[in-house]
């Protein structure tokens, strides 16, 4: 990465800020900054992207909602507990950046997210506030988060867990429709992550929606969005197990070897695997991964995704897949892996990468949907590619048009 | 695939022609030719090929070389008895077909092979023949074959097991001195394998490589291939390991993940694997996968791959690899996979297709090396790509190239 | 084993006659009886046997019940094909035996076996016979059986897909109750397996339970084998992951590290699958599951038990074992493992074991449970012991105990 | 365990004792003094042994030999460095503890030891002293430790690294040959092991050896410590693959399903696994692991284990074991399993298992080998027995008959 210019900020609000991912990308970010930390697992520190300037993550200030009450500091010691493979001197050298970040730590809000998500606000009273005054003290927040600090730039990004899956109503898709039930304060299935969203495009600031959360972005919002010229994406960040089939599987097509069974078994311990433990939030969970291979192939497999919360593992996920396949002569072979990764780890900085191009993409005048960043999501909007080789081409492709373009466009 | 001319013939001359791949692809060609199997495992057979018109796999015409004597018959039950996943039955029903090939399975050669192999070869004495009186006696059978099935084309493949590593000399390196050699009858370290591939671009017969034995495609003979307006290409067929080896790299360098360990370890137990067991041919085998994953990642992580000899296995090859990769905050995370295939029936498919992309190529007059074909080998001629989804790309692009040229060139 | 008097036969009653494993121990014990098989996987084939005389397998003599209408041959081939690891040359061998067998394989019942198990019934009404009726049919089956073969002994032993789990009444308590309700033809939640192991006793045959289904033995019927002196087992064969957990369990215990959680991930593709598939009856196997590993360590770690259904795998069941425990220091380390066999391969020598010492225990006049068969079953009735070893310990005693009584009494 | 009296002091001296299971074994020591870790994995802590007095581990005290010179605080850390497994606030809590025990960290011999071990002794000249010289050295050390400490008794325990293979020479069979070779001062293959336990025996301590190094126990010194009155046990601490290979074994024996071929490949990156990377003291370790298949099976299936170097792992050892096996009908199939564990983790626990179990022996006037401990070894002195659930089962009958006479003899 070329040197950035210096007095240029941006902020990064994050949706679920006490959450493990949210934590895990501070804490990566203030080590990144004072260089006790490697650059790995970052996109954007990859040689593809030497050639352009991108915002520079020493540079990020955080805020965000939680519906939890609790120190940056506090929920970074929880995590870094979890982890053990992190480095647990780290904490202390952050300390006070970590500390300073608390007064941004702002109330979220826990509208129609189910049973599971409002069990984890106790003791926040559900609030009489109206769904504007709900909208207009997101903004504020915003607001002067921006100004404070001066920002030139602020993307937000969501992280909260996720809700239970959604019918979509006229109002979802309609932003006049969704704007007439705000204004007449009736919640009918809006959800807290749409408030968050319409909150942070009002306030001109990109979304990302690193949740399968399917409130985040309903199709009334990604147009409210165009109309805003500001770019969004999302679904579902692709960290873990999908990441891994989304790369595997294009291999199988490649040599016509044909999938009968895809099983996979995900084992979890961290709140995410509690809150997915509940039914109606897995099911949103599952529809998301559930396109990738039918995608890929051309055709469905015997395929199902099991989640299942196992407490003592913490935030190391594992993932047994076992994959049946057909072979000349009709016979059947297998391939089967297991994955034993930090969720948290893998999330945050694809996060980071994540902010610094949808800033960029903003500040190239870009907006709607941004398809070339599918790779990072497991049910990518705006592209019926799952192939992830070929949303790593895309992303190349965009890098390589952003390059011949000058590149500097951002400043 | 679009219907094929009916009169044209292609012929398809096996090294290592009792082996069990070889056997598994007569196995194959026949029952395909009589609807009794699938088309599965076959490259060509996908949709990505359905506008190009290629040789008629129901078409081919099959003979070959080995230094073992035995039936075809006999070879294929002894495969169908190994993989016990095969349908017994099909044999019998192709068996008139497998006994007409016995006439056309010639004696091979063990020149220069190594203990392991010769030892295969009980019972035939060394021979007092000169090296031109070898060469002359391998391109008879060629031309006798060619001239009795009134083949348009034919293509000679390499499948026999593997030879020892080979220090190149002089003479592997000019063709000239090669010649000179063989005039001289001076047998340096000339292979049996060298011998194969003279004797077949003398018959303006394409070569494949789909072993790892160094003798095949000296750089004498790619030259040679190159003057004689012919294609060639190698070498070794990536079939199980490295094909997923090969698919998964790219995953990792896509996100920014250092792979700190790679270690593989594969067991099988059948010839190949018994061949596989002696040091001096396993090291030719270990070099040509090992230059995968630098070629992909652009450095060299701690990486084994170990081959073991376990005859219960028969021909079920298992590998199972650790991936050991770093990630944000330098956290140590792990994939592991457990690969359960049968080698000959990955490998028979690919053959069917390296010879029909072959005969297409020698059509439209092409010559020397296939890049264009990399993603069929383990240590790719012409290329430094070994990434698969990149060798497939390059695959896509010839397919495209040759139908936007009408397609039909090699009639 | 020694020799045993050839003029003593001993007829076996499998109840699911035409499912898998019945077959499976057919085909067998048929190809024993020729010398085609070998003895793997029959402990009473071993070496701690050696000095004890049992029933002779090739003198088996076979007959059962099933719902389906179908040949033994026919089921025999399904399973071969299901099992590509069989010789498929065996059945050819063996076919006349087989079509003997059919004379004997009768209708059976669905009395309250729930949805799954009565749709496999297709065609048949469900019959306006009374209770009564039903059990006398049954017993005809049986005397008639004895009668025509000249049987020494006849074992009756329930191999039929998983029936719903059961809520215990008064009249699975009491064999007064029970015979009440017969005779009142009251079917409340009277199963068909309970009139199956009634009319078994009731014609002096010994019943085991190879299945979880909770009808075959209920208490009521286990008392009244006591009263009419014949010797009973269950339930529910230990073949696969079972056997596994069984054995490693203790490892654990004697080191002193902690189980912090076990998670089981099953995958199988035949009937059985598809059966239990069906929520209700799995309920029932998971629960007979679920007691062995608080039962060996003294604790409940977190532990589930997951069984899905896909299809491709046939026969051959997956397993995959997730273990995280607790050592020094709080440590935590994991064990997992992948188990690939054959259900029904694994289940039928077992079978085979249980008639013939179900038959040494009858002729020694041993009634009721027999819990030195223990180590055969996942929730063996009469112990609170689930140690394998411990287990394999109780039947190595037993089988002391007999030889020290003079061995041969079962004659 | 019931209190023991508060007076008694037991020393446990460690050979190796700035390694990674010594460091282990003081950290936990130390913490369990301080009630700051749980007593999992330790043996002696089970409900078994509930009944009998052992000594207090709280009343440990430690020294020992290393040719390394380091301080036991930094070795701590390297060691928690490595296993991030383990809190890291532990050692700051013990620190004053650690460094007490510098002073009794004496330097070591690398007498015959192979080129791979003498090279961590960098920097010590190999030495002028007569082999007499050395004994009476290290019998200073001991004295003095025992004397300045008030010990009621000392166990050394050999934790170094492994020496290559040995053999056996008339002066390792017969203690007056050896010791007449030490007066002598003819070094002819007497090991560095070998003057350790000399020295001890000669002290009257009894001596653990818990790696494969053959010097530490030869005939001489097994014949010389029943003359001294004293136990010993070896070799070579059972673990971790070789742990999970003696519980599961069995199973397969118990069900007559004969094993075609147990495949096992390890990695590790600690210096154990660097010096075992040296095919000289590889050979050692392997030989260890080898009798016991065969030892619990009666056959020797096909059977190898690899142990390779892989740095990124550090101490977290990570093995493979592929268990090809036949059952009913000739049926192949197979059990693999990972196991993912800190070596030094669950090693360390066992060494205080065995100081308190040595130290019981002694104290009851047990002499020689003590085959009851088998369940700790991978290769057991005294008895054949390789099957973990026996081992178990002799250790709990020898508790049996500690608490018959009494339990306490040991004050």
């Amino acid at each position: 990465m070329k040197e950035s210019k210096p007095h240029k900020k941006t902020g990064v609000w994050l949706v679920g800020g006490l959450g493990s991912i949210a934590v895990t990308v501070m804490v990566g970010a203030l080590g990144f900054r004072k260089g006790l930390v490697p650059s790995s697992g970052m996109v954007t520190e990859s040689e593809a992207f030497s050639q352009i300037e991108l915002p520079d993550v020493s540079e990020f200030e955080f805020g965000g909602w939680d519906i939890r009450q609790d120190t940056v500091y506090a929920a970074a010691q929880k995590m870094v507990q979890e982890c053990r493979t992190i480095d647990p001197s780290l904490l202390g050298k952050i300390a006070p950046e970590l500390d300073e970040i608390n007064r941004w730590m702002k109330p979220g809000l826990t509208r129609n997210c189910g049973q599971a998500i409002e069990s984890l606000a106790a003791g926040s009273a559900p609030g009489t506030r109206s769904l504007l005054e709900e909208v207009n003290e997101l903004r504020s927040h915003l607001r002067s988060f921006k100004e404070e600090k001066g920002l030139t730039g602020l993307v937000v990004i969501n992280l909260a867990s996720t809700e239970p899956s959604l019918d979509l109503q006229e109002h979802h898709e309609s932003i006049a429709l969704f704007e007439a039930r705000i204004a007449e304060n009736k919640a009918c299935d809006i959800r807290a992550s749409s408030l968050y969203s319409y909150a942070a495009l009002l306030e001109r600031c990109p979304v990302i929606n690193f949740t399968p959360s399917p409130g985040t972005l309903i199709p009334a919002l990604i147009d409210f969005a165009g109309h805003q010229g500001l770019p969004v994406m999302g679904n579902d960040g692709k960290t873990g197990e999908t990441l891994v089939k989304s790369a595997l599987a294009p291999m199988f097509l490649s040599r016509n070897l044909e999938i009968l069974s895809w099983e996979g078994f995900n084992i979890l311990g961290n709140m995410d695997g509690e809150i997915l433990n509940t039914s109606e939030n897995r099911a949103t969970k599952i529809k998301s991964k559930d396109k990738v291979l039918s995608g890929i192939l051309g055709y469905q497999p015997h395929s199902r995704v099991h989640i299942n919360y196992v407490p003592s593992l913490g935030d190391q996920k594992t993932a047994w897949d076992f994959i049946h396949f057909q072979g000349f002569l009709g016979a059947k072979m297998s391939l089967q892996f297991t994955w034993q990764a930090y969720d948290s780890l893998l999330a945050a900085p694809l996060v980071l990468d994540l902010v610094r191009l949808a800033q960029l993409a903003k500040e190239r005048g870009e907006s709607g949907v941004m398809p070339h960043l599918a790779s990072f999501f497991k049910a990518p909007l705006g592209t019926d590619c799952f192939d992830h080789h070929q949303q790593t081409d895309m992303l190349v492709q965009y890098i390589s048009q952003v390059t011949s373009d000058g590149g500097e466009s951002w400043e």
